[in-house]
């Protein structure tokens, strides 16, 4: 039996509320041996008042040593296995820019390139173009119609766009035609099985058709197609949990991940006051709110490690305005670690801590990694997090008799 | 490979003896933040010295997150995998009367209900009859026979009765006949498949001759049926680890559950000193000993907080009784938690303490939801739990060479 029908099968009606805070990247390394990592060096009085009085653990994205990217890190933390729901890269490029993917879609990344006149590739990346430019080349291949489909190509930046294909039947088992070196040219699309043939032939028509119509575009004059995905099959939050859920992200990309899982997608503008406000706007509508919270990511991928710090601070600083909604399970964690020591993603397990009425308190004091090893949570599967939220919750009944 | 068949692999002969005391409901909560557990307020020397000198750790019953009914929580304990191994209702209500369900037995709850003239159900309960009332209208039913199977009916309490269907090809995969509505007639019970519906040919018949023989009872004129349940497929403790195993349980449920994987059944009557008499009795005659403890449990389910730390202390007490023996492995724990606070098994981990030559100390110096964190067998599967009873019996050979 899988976690998501034992769910079903155990869930409860209940008037409680979760609040699932993501802080992007949370967990971190200390500089040098015998330091402290950035959130051991944040002052962050609120979160080790939560941390005291709740249960803390660590989180385990995928598996040991498993760094995820954004998408399964999030798949995890919502309670779908990151080993058995995979986001293609196309979708998840189509996320970022907020493209709102659909059941009948295919995305793929695109890239603009330079070829010879042989044909061949002279430039993977077109000489780099400017957004403008960009935006000019994307503007001609909307230009392109082939029979049967319809076609979204969407700029992102520089030399990159997305492709969606939205038709019956597709499908993504098809290779990328970019192949990864100069001097060659494009390859063709080829589909594994029929409906994925179904694909490349409309991929085929299309670069076809985007070599007449860019042809005027100087260095911008073909494109080549990868990372092939149709829409994962997810079962969304309200049918596995029963939960009416909302996203309160200010990114894209974090918007996209919650609309696959079927949360309303909330608009809070682009601060973490605004999410808060929006938070407290809508707290009557809705069981669960994901909250996400970027910048702790963004300054551990920058390696600044006292700018991580401080937007660890910030976060701290409005854990209050959230707990005088009062909300029956709060959650603090992150989609994975990104140690600003590394400059990017990391395997380590993420701190994370959940207060709630019935949760068993541990000594923990204080949100850090070092304390969260002490914690009662233990070390977890991300995965099981969401069963946690809903037994703290009241929204879980007994297994068996 | 399942963990069945690798212990049937690496198992080997020995002379050990192992005893698995389960304190029903064992874990706790504390009354307020910054309190102590039901465990860690009671006095408990004999099982902190067990702790100081033994490896101790947190058991989870089946997930995080999940709170286990009796039959799961046991059947974790015992090394079967809950998620795997399931018990129905009928075969768990047919154990708690001590009726001995076979693998040929279809096992069903029945409740007495209410008719009115026009076969709709006016009352589910049928006024809650006395016990004496329900064993009268059994005898009724046991009146009726029906070719090609065997019933067995017997009373539980007030409205509530047990069927076993006793013959040979028959199916569990039947609907419930009551329809948990008054003002409706009992639905007709349909099978899934061809096994199923020979089942549900016999029930029909038997609600049929059911509704004539109660005319003349009053109140309790006819009755619905639920939680059908054929005998659960379950190898037994000789053939998965070659223990002969003994159950020294008060509570009809508990030997029950330990007669579905084939231990032996013994009576040490009601008390826990009967209990520890009869495990001095037959020490030399077998090698596996189950000690259920039901009180830390019940005291649990009534919110008697105080009452808990009693029985705890009254189980202490009795563990030098045990230790004098000198089993091989000790081992205490308990199928699930059941706070005090929650008046209900929670899906907390649950304390446990293995004690051996072999094992490998930590530094917990007493038996507490608190200290077992820090313990060395950390957080577990309950599922795990007798592969570690059996390794530090010297029963398990090396896997792979």
């Amino acid at each position: 039996m899988n976690i998501h029908e034992l769910i079903r099968d155990l869930r409860e009606p209940a008037k409680t509320k979760i609040v699932l805070l993501v802080a992007d990247g949370l967990g971190g390394l200390s500089r040098q041996p015998g330091g402290l990592t950035e959130l051991e060096t944040a002052k962050t009085p609120n979160l080790d008042a939560c941390a005291k009085d709740g249960v803390t653990g660590l989180s385990i994205p995928v598996l040991p040593g498993i760094t995820p990217g954004s998408g399964p890190g999030h798949l995890g933390l919502f309670g779908y296995d990151p080993l058995e729901y995979r986001i293609g890269r196309g979708i998840l490029e189509a996320l970022g820019i907020n493209f709102a993917v659909g059941a009948r879609d295919v995305a793929i990344r695109g890239n603009f390139c330079t070829l010879g006149a042989d044909g061949k590739i002279t430039d993977r990346r077109a000489g780099r173009p400017t957004n403008e430019k960009n935006k000019a080349a994307v503007e001609k291949l909307r230009t392109i119609k082939i029979p049967g489909v319809e076609l979204f190509v969407e700029p992102v930046k520089e030399h990159r766009f997305v492709l969606v294909i939205r038709g019956d039947g597709l499908g993504d088992r098809v290779n990328d035609t970019d192949p990864q070196a100069v001097g060659v040219p494009p390859l063709k699309a080829e589909g594994a099985d029929a409906a994925s043939q179904r694909t490349a032939d409309v991929v085929n028509a299309f670069i076809a058709e985007a070599t007449k119509v860019l042809a005027s575009e100087g260095a911008i004059n073909g494109a080549t197609l990868r990372g092939f995905a149709t829409y994962p099959k997810i079962a969304t939050f309200a049918d596995v949990y029963g939960l009416k859920a909302a996203a309160i992200a200010v990114y894209p990309m974090y918007k996209g991940l919650a609309r696959l899982v079927g949360m309303d997608i909330l608009d809070p503008g682009q601060t973490l006051q605004g999410q808060v406000e929006t938070l407290t706007k809508v707290w009557n509508d809705y069981d669960f709110f994901f909250l996400h919270y970027k910048y702790t990511d963004s300054t551990g991928e920058d390696g600044n490690f006292p700018a991580k710090v401080d937007m660890i601070e910030k976060l701290d600083e409005i854990v209050p305005d959230i707990l005088k909604l009062k909300p029956d399970v709060f959650i603090v964690t992150g989609d994975h670690s990104t140690p600003s020591k590394m400059k990017s993603h990391s395997w380590h397990p993420v701190p994370t801590l959940l207060l709630a009425d019935m949760c068993r308190a541990d000594e923990v004091t204080e949100f850090s990694e070092r304390a969260c090893l002490r914690g009662g949570l233990g070390q977890f599967q991300a995965m099981h997090l969401m069963l946690l939220a809903m037994a703290h919750a009241g929204r879980l009944g007994k297994y068996g008799a």
